[in-house]
């Protein structure tokens, strides 16, 4: 909803604030023995206590029965059409360690394999060789030179790394060079459009300069490039909404996300209580703050429900400290559910709950799936969450005469 | 979804009566003290009643969180997606007094105000000189003859006026005089893209002839014009819908709002009440009705919960009078909500039910938010409206094979 025009001019700043909390992963299933899903089970007075005063609903992140990644999970609370801005692999891999990207740039997952002296694949990972190994081998890549191009090699862990070319008329439009199989040599990268054969011929200059740079390990001694990416070209959040946001985010893939909707990252600690330190000390400066708590996520890939439901447990006592700031509008959201009976991210709708002054309760008993579907929002894509947002915190005026 | 193509061939004219009563402002809030919104507090037997019968839902005018104008929410009613067609400020100033405007006619919200001498801005509202003052300085300007083009002025109250040109070739795209503070001279017009010059042009002329005619006065010697507005080309709904359709409102901006959407407007009294007598009157000759309810709306502009509550009771005893004509469809609907304890249009989903033989109730208890949302219609774009009703009145048939 970031890109519809028709409503640009209905966007006012105000001194308002809004507080986005995402909890990535919030949504889960029933157990099978209790048949009580992770938010059912754990003991959240003060997510419940929010809820009864909140107007409540469901989001989906990008249409019923899709199941999102990170990257469409995050830009669809933020107003971005999921189907319309793609975040690449590469991009997304270079975000999560927090590599710069800018417009232009191109990124992809790069991994060292291993190949016997006719070049042919013999391994795919290069026997899956640690971080200590891999990173003085990326700082000899990160050497190799391409006529016009800064080039940048990032590593990433274990056998894994990033490639960042910068420079003019770059194109993402490029095949892989991972056969998927071994006993054959990597493949020539192949331009999928006219304007990237310029990016295809500097990238085979790479893999070869690569090849000498490395032949003389044993392991890791040849690289496969995948998932070339650029950045796509958002609207900039604070520019098309007027505001002022802010990211608070514990991990660096989140930070990265929300760099790419052009909030200002606030450096943080590593939990999520140093998360809402650091709100409570930016609180004066910006009208809209992104913050993240990652571990219901993690728990939940895990599939371990337990230990989902601990992590709704910690996150609960930490509401307080939110709202005692006042917040004109507190939306607790997630980017996507991650049932723990499923040990990974899913398409159900996810709960979602904004309390504002204009919102005073709606009979929703307590924050959960079930519940939160009987809300006064009712089940709605996650790209309207900003635009419930803005109105309630009065920035967002009336459309048309 | 009028202009959905796919769907053309499905609607099919038959004998059957739809009656859509809009509700201005239907929608509310809980009172702070009661917990209970209008609809929720008002005694309304006969509109509850009728909900333990009907289908019910909530409409959401345009998306999620934005609180649309009358113009909006009405076309959204109609069928007409709002974000598409966009009616401008001065098009629906024009509508507000009755004023006709053709394809192709641009019209501006003009007010009168004072300069100095020198021509700079001593009150842009003329000391809001009453109307009796100001309909013979429109008079005056009426006179003004530009080449090619017709022009009119037509009062409106108070200081304002509207301006409509007639001719060919005419674009909206321009900018307004008001520099919206004193001290300095009214702006020229601009042309916003090449093909508004000529029009610039002649609205220069007519703000120089303006300021002569003027000259003498001692409140009101120059104008300001804002609001450049063509109607948007709308896909006529009897000719789409195949319906014969009518619109019986009081107040002219709604009567105006009918014409743009291609319904008859048939003349009626200053009272709902005069209203429904219409509809008896024309009942035979029609077989869509709009008819529209105002004072809801202007007592929750007001602030007024009490008053809001009270008109929703003033209409509740009209409803057996339409009910006794037996439409096949009779459907009651807002174009928004308008919450006395926000004073203002909102956002929030509106109550919707829709009567007829199809709908034998689903347990809906009352005809307010919270229960309309349990109905079988779910939470629905307003732009979804008349295909329920079509259908439900057998002018919908199946789509596809």
């Amino acid at each position: 909803m970031i890109d519809l025009e028709q409503l640009h001019d209905c966007y006012v700043t105000t001194t308002s604030k809004i507080v986005l909390l995402v909890v990535d992963g919030l949504g889960g299933l029933a157990h099978p023995d209790t048949g009580r899903s992770e938010l059912e089970t754990a003991n959240l007075p003060n997510l419940d206590a929010m809820a009864r005063e909140s107007a409540c609903g469901l989001t989906t992140p990008v249409l019923p029965g899709v199941a999102p990644g990170s990257g469409p999970g995050h830009l669809a609370l933020f107003g971005y059409d999921p189907l319309k801005y793609v975040i690449g692999r590469g991009a997304l891999e270079a975000l999560g360690i927090e590599v710069e990207l800018q417009p232009g740039d191109v990124a992809a997952r790069g991994n060292f394999c291993t190949v016997d002296p006719a070049g042919n694949l013999v391994d795919r990972r290069a026997g899956r060789i640690p971080t200590e190994l891999s990173a003085p081998l990326c700082a000899r890549l990160d050497q190799i030179e391409l006529p016009g191009v800064q080039v940048d090699v990032f590593p990433v862990q274990d056998y894994r790394f990033v490639l960042r070319l910068r420079g003019a008329g770059l194109s993402e439009a490029l095949t892989e060079t991972d056969p998927q199989i071994t006993g054959v040599p990597a493949q020539s990268v192949r331009p999928l459009e006219p304007d990237a054969e310029k990016t295809a011929g500097l990238v085979n200059d790479f893999v070869s300069q690569a090849g000498k740079l490395l032949a003389e390990e044993e392991r890791g001694n040849m690289v496969l490039l995948r998932g070339w990416a650029q950045l796509p070209s958002l609207p900039p959040m604070g520019q098309v909404y007027r505001l002022n946001p802010a990211g608070i985010a514990a991990y660096p893939m989140y930070r990265g996300l929300a760099t790419v909707a052009n909030m200002k990252i606030i450096p943080t600690g590593r939990t999520f209580s140093d998360e809402v330190d650091t709100l409570h000390q930016e609180y004066a400066n910006h009208d809209f703050f992104f913050i993240h708590y990652k571990p219901a996520d993690a728990a939940g890939e895990d599939g371990d429900f337990d230990a989902k439901v601990r992590t709704l447990e910690d996150l609960d006592p930490l509401i307080p400290r939110i709202r005692e700031l006042e917040p004109d509008v507190f939306m607790v959201a997630g980017d996507h559910a991650t049932p723990a009976i499923m040990a990974a991210h899913s398409w159900h709708p996810v709960p979602f709950m904004l309390h504002s002054k204009l919102t005073r309760g709606e009979g929703v008993p307590a924050f959960n799936e079930k519940d939160c579907g009987r809300g006064s929002i009712g089940s709605i894509p996650a790209t309207n969450v900003m635009l419930l947002a803005l109105s309630h915190s009065g920035k967002l005026t009336k459309y048309g005469p």
